[in-house]
């Protein structure tokens, strides 16, 4: 079949790299942050702030194994498919929820057939495998699917880590055949109805040209594994490439490894995947790793830092992180970052949204989640222009350095 | 000193009236209802919200007790007043604290001096009174202040009730002399600057003339108490008159009393309050009751329905309330309210509010909080039209009608 995204690289600075990525749900700019929209809603937030001009977020991640358990696929599938339950018409990548079922440690057990383990919502024993996660995805309809893989610890022998890479490979494959069948079905039973009604009129005409040539099916990336041993990680790479996916993610970093390994492996594994698709980052990180990162050559990253971490009082600056419960903000009166143009730093300062945090108000997680969303997809644009104007080096030199006189330090 | 509101009844039907109250922070069309702010926000909304065109909420309601007690008077204070402090630049009216006092029961003391009282927060004795009560509002600076009032229990016997409204009208006038020392004090503080700050440019140049005419204090209303005994209730209202203060509220209804008591006082009263003052019915209530009470010629009305049962999972709308918890709704396609035009409406459906209910999302919150606050002023709007366009008995009697035809009886 043929690719359901375009993805054209139009400027690099180094291995940084700025492109278009094409999906039947608009055009993505990328470097791209997408922000994590757990169980159908990215928390705190409406979806009418993520696609203002001031977020413009183009592709939020969702949780195939959150949104499985509930409110199920059955409820998804009658009210229309994800975009159309949660009414998000802009373009979605789903998770396999092989890392979120690994996240449940003790109630979890791995066997080749799958994984079986306890819902945390009422604990009964269920069963997730390459074929259901892709049938469950399938369902959920994202633009971007995943692989279904298991993800070795951070601190991972070779022996353990190369087990769990070889199950990787293979549910790689289940995936890869179980996905292909579910488009099919999928197509089968949309017609081509679905492709023409997501079409973003206001984007223009440019927009709509690039998306009508592309066929209606999901894509599906396969995910890199091997732990912190670069020789796992290469071959876990060639053998996924060698499977044939419509882009690549590097998954199992970020996970209690030693600091440093992450981009040691990022920096070792990058330049070796394919040019021509999307590197995407798994669950990775703060701004600082972003933009490491992105710096290697990584298009695409998802994390819950800038959502969590502002409902836990939680602000990023540019001069660093701001834990908004401390004392010395109660008359603060300048703003969450006095460098940001978001519209919590046109309006409130530190004092006010102290205040509303001791008062275990709402709204303190809804103003920090925005800014930090905002902080984020700002970061995120400033790399790209950067990188389109050949200053990427400088951009991240000044940025890296802001940074360090920390705030709080 | 000269009125600091301007109020002119431009429309009448029956009883009901529609007028402009102006304040130093914008034009006020009523009747109108004040969502209210409990802590420095309106839980679950951002004042972007609030203010945008579909909303449009003029004033909203502040609450003394609790910004006393945290952030605290010194802390508003050094951040410019609570306009400034929570970045809302529209008008405001903050209750006295002494109904929030009379809510927590046994953890009060009522004597002539004041009331005594142990924090929500941390047990700690407090004590207001009408000068404690006078001076903390001013500080706080919103265009309407209330007088520090008892209120009575619904079903308080005669005496009770007349003991209780003595109180209440020594109160009043304590309140009276305290609020008219703090206003000297305020406005030698402010100087003129205050004033002209605070000019709404964007609403033309005939607001900002009618603003312009205006004394830069704080207006004052007194509370009408009595319980449910209509002789005490003219009484109060007579001797509360003679006060003299810039509007009059009715206090102590919503608190207990049988049905139909409400409105029983509310049509004996209201037409015996002065014609040319704001009539401010405190506390209430639903949509029905705010029309009824509309009908009878109240014009200002504050209540937590609209964002308290929004958290709780129950939606207002025009057939009714809807809880949707309920498992109906699990598949349900339509928005909360078919003939509602807001937001949320207009994007999300019952089965997808539900499933963020369920889930625990604070989205759930959001929406629901905003759909009601949509709901409850666009109301009030409809009522403000038909009374301009003699058509507010029809849309009383259409309002009702459909209401009764319950969504979930």
């Amino acid at each position: 079949m043929s690719n359901p995204l375009n993805f054209e690289v139009n400027a690099t600075e180094g291995a940084a790299r700025a492109a278009l990525l094409t999906t039947r749900r608009g055009v993505i700019e990328t470097p791209v942050f997408m922000p994590v929209g757990t169980a159908g809603t990215v928390k705190g937030i409406r979806f009418e702030e993520l696609e203002s001009p001031e977020l413009d977020a183009r592709i939020i991640l969702s949780n195939t194994y959150h949104l499985w358990l509930r409110p199920g696929i059955e409820t998804i599938k009658a009210c229309g498919g994800l975009h159309n339950f949660i009414g998000w018409n802009r373009a979605m990548l789903t998770d396999s929820g092989g890392f979120q079922v690994w996240s449940l440690g003790a109630l979890r057990k791995i066997t080749e057939a799958g994984t079986e383990f306890r819902s945390h919502i009422d604990g009964s024993l269920c069963f997730l495998s390459p074929e259901i996660s892709m049938e469950v995805q399938a369902a959920l309809n994202a633009e971007i699917a995943m692989a279904f893989d298991e993800c070795a610890p951070g601190e991972a022998t070779h022996d353990e880590a190369r087990q769990s890479m070889e199950l990787t490979l293979r549910w790689a494959r289940r995936s890869k055949a179980a996905f292909d069948v579910a488009q099919i079905v999928n197509l089968r039973s949309a017609g081509d109805s679905e492709r023409g009604s997501s079409l973003i009129v206001r984007e223009g005409l440019e927009e709509a040209d690039r998306m009508s040539a592309l066929p209606a099916r999901q894509a599906l990336f396969g995910i890199i594994q091997g732990a912190s041993h670069l020789d796992l990680r290469r071959e876990s790479l060639d053998r996924t490439v060698a499977i044939d996916f419509d882009g690549y993610a590097i998954g199992g970093l970020s996970v209690g490894e030693e600091k440093g390994v992450m981009m040691e492996v990022i920096e070792d594994l990058v330049p070796r995947m394919p040019a021509d698709k999307p590197r995407y980052l798994m669950g990775v990180g703060t701004p600082e790793d972003l933009i490491e990162a992105a710096a290697r050559g990584v298009d695409m990253f998802d994390c819950v830092l800038p959502t969590r971490n502002g409902r836990n009082g939680q602000a990023f600056t540019s001069r660093g992180k701001l834990n908004i419960k401390n004392a010395r903000y109660a008359l603060d009166q300048q703003p969450l970052d006095e460098n940001c143009a978001c519209s919590v730093c046109n309006r409130h300062t530190r004092a006010f949204i102290r205040h509303l945090y001791q008062s275990g108000e709402m709204l303190a997680s809804i103003l920090l989640t925005h800014h930090n969303l905002a902080f984020f997809l700002d970061t995120m644009k400033g790399v790209r222009q950067a990188i389109r104007s050949d200053q990427f080096a400088k951009f991240r030199r000044e940025f890296t350095e802001q940074m360090h006189c920390g705030l709080e330090s």
